[in-house]
Parts: structure tokens; C-alpha cells; sequence
């Protein structure tokens, strides 16, 4: 018997979080009853493709809800929460770098819900096949959360705050930084008027061969190597951008030190 | 009428750039007679599957080949080239960071076929969507080059040896040190023993996002918002490794910089 299994919803925040989730939700069949955005024109518009209603104020808080999900940036999660009253719904938060017990003494039944994935708003993801990892301050509620889980994707794991804090960490330089140096493939290419396109095809095997390599099995190229003069023609082609430079001569180092490290 | 046209080839080096290359060669109709490496081993497995001939010893290069494919480690082309008589065959080098100029009276016709990729033995790779870069010391040769390149990659442009360096240097950024985005992943995972299969989805989703958005479009992240508290998280979680931190801080650094320059 699934007790409290969660068949409707009220989301806060309208971004690109709250937008995957809720179109999932929805797919899924839990109903998504409220939209609440401090963005009047993002909220109307999320709510008109959920038929769900929606609101600016915190204070308007459906107050039965089998699930709040605050999706707003890390930053406004703790404002967010000191604004609501939750009663006994379950209310989970949606984000890596927060603990659980952000929710303390503010809410009774929470939990988080975090999807390891990074979302823009016009691109839809398969969430089956995205990591959910949650936490809840009950055995009870860890259980509920599971059970909508595993609706919405295949890989759903229970994770305690301090985990999940390094994993968020890991993120940053699987995803944030990894787009950064893209983002600086770009800008060497522009020192030439060279369109970026050329790359695309070399990024994508980059990210395809981590499902059949370890990463530092599939490390390649001139650091590696120790391949001197190639190494200080690279620092000179980047003269004009010596912050640039300085970067490429601290990530060089640091996959020689890994090397090294590999080879003891 | 295609005088010149190349029907046969030879290839230096059985590494991950002579396997793929050699393979997409064979399978165009262009026969590999003859595959020569200092590694016996190497250079007798590929010439079996290529069904070509081959020796350890350059001295031995085959007296007339369509094209000669020198595909061995970029430090090593010049001391490659020093050692073998091309005759009049038309000789090209398959590296980024080595200009057209070391065949420089060491040959007569001569050029550069740089695939923009990165190849692994084990892993089959598309060479239709490879970028080709040729270079070539004559009209003539361009020409010729051209035809074969094009019979193997649906993306061929003639790119100088200047413009070929800073495209290197933007592949070191976009697959090299992407990589190693994904070992600093790897290794803060490893702190908490989680696995590193948990960022493989979001690994996926940061490469093809950049299919749709230009990288600084795409740039999300704590380093973005310039969240100051979750930056400084980040860096305590990597006390024990100052080194990481350090890369840490940098890259967040020049994230802050590139939105500084883009909302100017």
C-alpha cells in the first residue's frame, strides 16, 4: 500500500528547473495545481502550458499540495522558504549546494529533490535517464519522494546533504567549467575569425568516449605529453590574452601532476 | 579529368591517427600498400587488417605511393622526415601544431591533412563529419589533396599553417582540457566514493547544448551568478587538494571575466 502517494503538486519558480520538472510531472500525471514566480509573465506563461493556476505571492500558497517544489536559484532558497507556510505538505528543494536543513523549524514533512542535469528552458531532456538524488527529514517522506522518483527517471538515489555537496562540486567542473573551456576554444578561434562550428564534431566525441574511458584513460594532447615546445608555442600564440594564458598554463600542470600521480 | 588523382597510399605511424585513417582510406578505395612503424607490433597488426605490407624501417618506404600519410606524435614528424626519400610522391603530416614549412627541402610535393578529432583505437569514429584542414605546397597538390579529402570527410577546407596553429590551440581547450574537467569531477567524487557514472547525463547534455547555444549562451553556474557563498563552499570542500582549489578559483576567475565582457 503506497500511503501519502503524491498526486498533485505546487511549483515555486519558473525557470528552467521549474520548467523541466513540471512538464515531467505533468507527463507523469501528478498534477501540477499552482505556479508560483516572483515573474508575473514567467509564472502566466508556465502555468498556461500546465493548466495549472498561478500567483505572484508566496502568501497565496495552494494549501494542499501533495508536493511543493522549490525550484529558484540556490541563493533564494532560504527567503523563499522564510516567506511560506507549508502546513504538513511535503516541500522539497531542488538544489546541489544546499543542505536539508534549510527546512528546519520552517517546515514539517521536506526533503530535497536534485536532478543532476543542466537545463535551458527551449531544450527538452529525457529526464528517465537524469540522476535524481533525494533526501527527506523522515523514513516516511524518504520513501514518498522515492516512490515519485522513480516516475519521473531510472536513476533515483537516496543522498545525505554532505554528498551531494560534492557531487554538485563535481558538477561545476563536469558541466560549468567544461562549457568555459569551450567558451575559450571559442575566443582562441576568434583571434583568426575561425567559426566555432569546427569544433563541434571534436566536443562531442570528447563527452562520448567518457562512456567507454575513464577520464584519465582517455586524456590525450600536448601536457600529456610534456611536449615542451608545443606547450610555450601555445602560451605564445596566446600573448594577447594573458589571462587566457595563465589558465592554460595552470590546467597544463595540473594534467601533468595527474599523470604523474597515474603513473606511480 | 582528374589528372593525379590518388589511388594508393602509404602510411607512417600505427597509432590511433594511422588506424582510423588508414581504415577510412581502405574502405574510400584507396590502398594502403604499405604501413610503417618503429613499433613491430603495431605496424604488423594494421598492415594485416589493412591487408597491406609493412616494415619497422623507413628506409624501406615504398618507392611510389599515391600519397605518403605521416600520422606519428607531432615531436617526432621532423626527425620522421629527416630519415626518408619521398621521391616526387606527394607527402602530407596529420598534425595541428607542426607548420607545413619542416617538409621544406626535404621534399617535393607536399602538404597537411589535419583531421579535427580525437581518435582511439577501440572506437570507431564517423570521418563524414571529421573537419579536414589540408595545406598543400602547390596549387596542384591542393588539388589533388582536396579530392581525397573530400572522398573521406564531408568538411574539407584549405586552412594556412598560422590559421591551423590557433585551431589546434582551440582543440587543446575544447577536448584536452574538457577532459580533464572530467578527471577533476572524477577525482571529487572519489573523495566521497561516489561514481563518477552519476555526471556521465549531465556530461552529454553540457556537449550538445553547445549544438543550439554559442558557449557563452550556454555558461550557467555558481561562478556566473557570482555566488559568492557556494563558491567559497566549493573551495573548503577542496582543502585537501590546494592544488585543484587553486584551478578552482582560476577558472571561476575567468568565468566572471568572459560576463563582465559580454554584458559590456
Amino acid at each position: 500500500m503506497m500511503q501519502g502517494e503524491i498526486k498533485t503538486a505546487v511549483l515555486i519558480g519558473a525557470g528552467n528547473v521549474g520548467w523541466h520538472l513540471g512538464h515531467a510531472l505533468n507527463e507523469m500525471g501528478i498534477r501540477v495545481l499552482q505556479v508560483i514566480s516572483k515573474s508575473p509573465s514567467s509564472c502566466k506563461e508556465l502555468a498556461g502550458l500546465l493548466h495549472a493556476d498561478y500567483t505572484t505571492s508566496l502568501q497565496q500558497l495552494a494549501p494542499e499540495a501533495g508536493i511543493i517544489v522549490i525550484a529558484v536559484p540556490d541563493s533564494r532558497i532560504e527567503e523563499v522558504i522564510l516567506q511560506c507556510d507549508f502546513h504538513q505538505n511535503l516541500v522539497v528543494h531542488t538544489a546541489g549546494s544546499v543542505p536539508m536543513e534549510v527546512f528546519n523549524g520552517r517546515a514539517v514533512n521536506y526533503g530535497v529533490l536534485y536532478p543532476v542535469m543542466t537545463f535551458t528552458r527551449s531544450k527538452p531532456v529525457d529526464l528517465a535517464s537524469v540522476p535524481l538524488l533525494i533526501e527527506a527529514n523522515t523514513t516516511g517522506n524518504n520513501e514518498n519522494l522515492n516512490v515519485l522518483a522513480t516516475r519521473l527517471s531510472g536513476v533515483v538515489r537516496t543522498i545525505s546533504s554532505e554528498q551531494r555537496k560534492y557531487i554538485h562540486l563535481a558538477a561545476v567542473f563536469a558541466c560549468n567549467f567544461t562549457n568555459h573551456m569551450y567558451a575559450l576554444a571559442e575566443t582562441t578561434l576568434a583571434l583568426k575569425e575561425i567559426p566555432f562550428d569546427l569544433m563541434k564534431p571534436l566536443i562531442g566525441e570528447t563527452s562520448d568516449k567518457i562512456n567507454r574511458l575513464s577520464p584519465r584513460a582517455a586524456q590525450t594532447g600536448p601536457a600529456l605529453r610534456n611536449d615542451i615546445p608545443t606547450l610555450e608555442e601555445h602560451l605564445r600564440l596566446l600573448d594577447s590574452h594573458p589571462d587566457i594564458a595563465e589558465l592554460y598554463r595552470q590546467i597544463s600542470k595540473s594534467i601533468i601532476t595527474f599523470a604523474r600521480q597515474k603513473n606511480k
